[in-house]
């Protein structure tokens, strides 16, 4: 795909520097991009690569127009840009429509003609799957599986059945949809298993990483809101509800029955407990524990930065000892007062 | 499935109130159920939801039964009995009895007629399956692996040469058994891997989670006991040893070559060390680190729940300079004490 | 396999003690060991099956000599030789040549005569194998893949497209490399996915634990060095670089961008942020947070080992308060030093 940079500038309202005529043909980054490519500067501490830059055109905001050495498109958000740009120079490819004959589709299933249905798939009974929808190598879909239009499933993917997906869904390898969630009963002989009876339902436009999970309900279904964006190996327990458009980084898990609300971000391995309701547009910062409900939106954390293991392993030990010390400055406080005031 | 309240009752030592001939056909929650259903009231948090549920039926403690809107059973521990109840109204499908012609068999491996091989199934040789045994679509099962009656193994599992599984174990897509635990020794040229030749031991209904693993031993076994239930990416290390109805939330860790005692329960992304013991009925809450054995039982945490981000970043400002307060607090103690005695 | 231990001691430079002739045929631990096994002790706290043990050998350091009950071999770092002479009793098997007539390869691959391409496995398009490359049952090689010599991939891995994997690699099963970074830009209708356009290089000799997963990169390439070690369920961003002999335990995570340097060694769960540079040799504990670049190597840590949970509520109390102790302490020394002052 060739586009030229007047197009481009065209299409995204962007002012333009430089020749119009730019031929652009891929990105690149500022600092190994090649000639015919287009890059971009959002985060400040790659600034530093934008004056040696080989890039044909460098989206950027206006206020770094001077220092760039080629054409530019300024932006308010040069990101978000770059993300519309970069798609169009780099379409996903389209489903090469067909059924590879080594694929196993059931009885009562649907498939349009329009989708791919890649080599070793294994499709049940009674799925029923929209326009262009791509079934990757080895991944499987269990009976009455639903799937719009669009979405796809790359290589190795499990959908057991029931589970209800959106359209132009894109879900990576090893995920795990509707396996089920964690419901165990205590008997004086042991665990008994609950079962897990509820469905998974995912909106529109979701993004599941490699070998990310989400557990079909124990009763209701585990709902999974339109534009959510989860990365790798993201846990989401039974009968969690998430919002539109949140999105957690990667090894983050939601424990069971708690509602995450719109809107949110929630940093890699963080950990939400179970039965919790987190409000719309909240942050959990990376690494934090969230072991009571979030009412307030804002932004929240629990995580230490790590230090150098001698300095911290005496925090440590002054840290467990805190009841202690605590306790010596109260004494203090007493003594100095009835002394302060006995003095008098 | 359809049964008379009448007969569940009897079947579970139920006190009932209401129409015995209500029939129930399936589960429900307390806010969603329908006519037909069966609901529980375990968590004290749900009670809101009794007074206006549509269930036909709700299980629960005696204390509730004046606020039941509808026909009852009382039970001392309403979820146990839910979990009976709900199994015989939702029973697992018995497999499909047979070998998809797409499924792949080695030599002199023992499959009964009563097993089913699901589509795209590869079983090594000399592997040994129990009655009724099910191996799911594009599930991988090594040379010489072992599996005894009525274990299911969901989609894309893949369990490694010498695997020995007990009965009626249930694992989910995903879940990796016996790969290589990470054995490596430096060397002046870099890491030399240890040949992991052990194998993993795994007794009678065990559960596991989506894409959890445990690793197969160095040179003994790693072993899980009977009534193990492990959630999701839960992670076992070799030759570790976890006894008998022990169970872990998603994402929990436990390093190589540690023995978890029996009954013990071990929160999500609780992570436990290498080389320790930890005793029968320990609990370790969610997100704690394990990192000396647990000779006591009872229940240990390290968790530090969220704060608004500001309110935290001072928290940690003062637990970084602790060891400074606890230096000028024992400075002032110093300076009172001696004082104090001078002034007398 | 069997050995004379008088050929290990030739082989590995180690003083023998005890009949030269012995032949050992396996490893087995101290412990456990029959006749006809060679053991190894390292870690002192085995020391204890020492005398009792039941192998025909141990590998132990000069110190231990007097209390072995049986013949051994001295070495200064018995876990090494160790390693080696396992190698040398259970060799890993050699790939049997072949294509398995249920896998699936597309155009334009070149397959060696040499590779076994195990049943199920789907190789894409324009993919190069070295000599010896093993592809476990049903994993996915996407197009474009290159995989140099005696390279081995298990049951159920995904490499998607363009991947480029070094020589002698093992990658254990549910490993996914080169599945999309998690790049999202904001829009005012949500998240906007960002295309992954980079690869992902991997250098010779790197193992990958199950269920692992490396990102593509966003732009440029996600690189693994040479003797890359990690352990299961890692996490490895989009344009992570990671150096040379680099090892992390299993459930670390290393966010995108983020360069660790070489022979680094990450501990279990710890979690590395984006966009930093970690020196070399830096060895971060287990479970530690680093969200500041590595300048200094040495030994870094953020974690706080369990408590019994009561005293570890009290302890989580006072942090929360550190400020109000930190102000009480400062106006403490105040008031003793106007008092001091004044009362001279």
């Amino acid at each position: 795909m060739a586009i030229q940079l007047a197009e481009l500038a065209v299409r995204y309202g962007c002012e333009l520097h430089g020749d119009p005529d730019t031929v652009i043909k891929q990105v690149g980054s500022l600092e190994t991009a090649v000639d015919g490519s287009i890059s971009f500067l959002a985060n400040a501490s790659y600034r530093k690569h934008l004056a040696g830059t080989a890039a044909s055109a460098v989206i950027l905001r206006e206020a770094f127009v001077p220092e760039c050495p080629t054409a530019c498109l300024v932006a308010d958000d040069p990101y978000l840009v770059y993300a519309y740009i970069a798609a169009d120079l780099h379409p996903a490819s389209e489903p090469a429509a067909g059924i590879h004959p080594t694929a196993v589709v059931g009885s009562g299933t649907r498939i349009p003609d329009s989708c791919e249905i890649a080599a070793g798939a294994v499709i049940g009974n009674n799925v029923n799957l929209g326009e262009r929808v791509y079934v990757g190598p080895n991944s499987v879909l269990g009976d009455d599986v639903e799937i719009s239009t669009d979405s796809r499933l790359a290589a190795n993917v499990s959908v057991c059945s029931g589970v209800r997906i959106g359209e132009r869904c894109l879900f990576h390898s090893g995920v795990v949809i509707g396996a089920d969630g964690f419901g165990i009963a205590q008997s004086p002989e042991g665990w008994v298993k609950v079962p897990q009876v509820g469905a998974v339902v995912i909106g529109n436009d979701v993004e599941l990483g490699a070998n990310t999970t989400v557990d079909r309900g124990a009763i209701d279904d585990t709902v999974l809101g339109n534009g959510v964006k989860l990365d790798n190996m993201v846990q989401i327990g039974h009968n969690v509800i998430i919002g539109d458009h949140t999105v957690m980084a990667s090894q983050a898990g939601v424990s069971g029955s708690t509602r995450v609300g719109a809107r949110c971000v929630i940093g890699g391995k963080a950990g939400i407990a179970g039965h919790l309701e987190i409000a719309d547009d909240t942050v959990v910062l990376g690494g934090a524990s969230v072991s009571k409900s979030i009412v307030r939106p804002g932004m929240y954390s629990s995580v230490i930065p790590a230090e150098e293991a001698g300095k911290w392993r005496r925090i440590v030990g002054r840290l467990k000892r805190l009841d202690d010390m605590a306790g010596r400055l109260k004494a203090l406080e007493k003594r100095f007062n009835k002394k302060d005031t006995g003095s008098n």
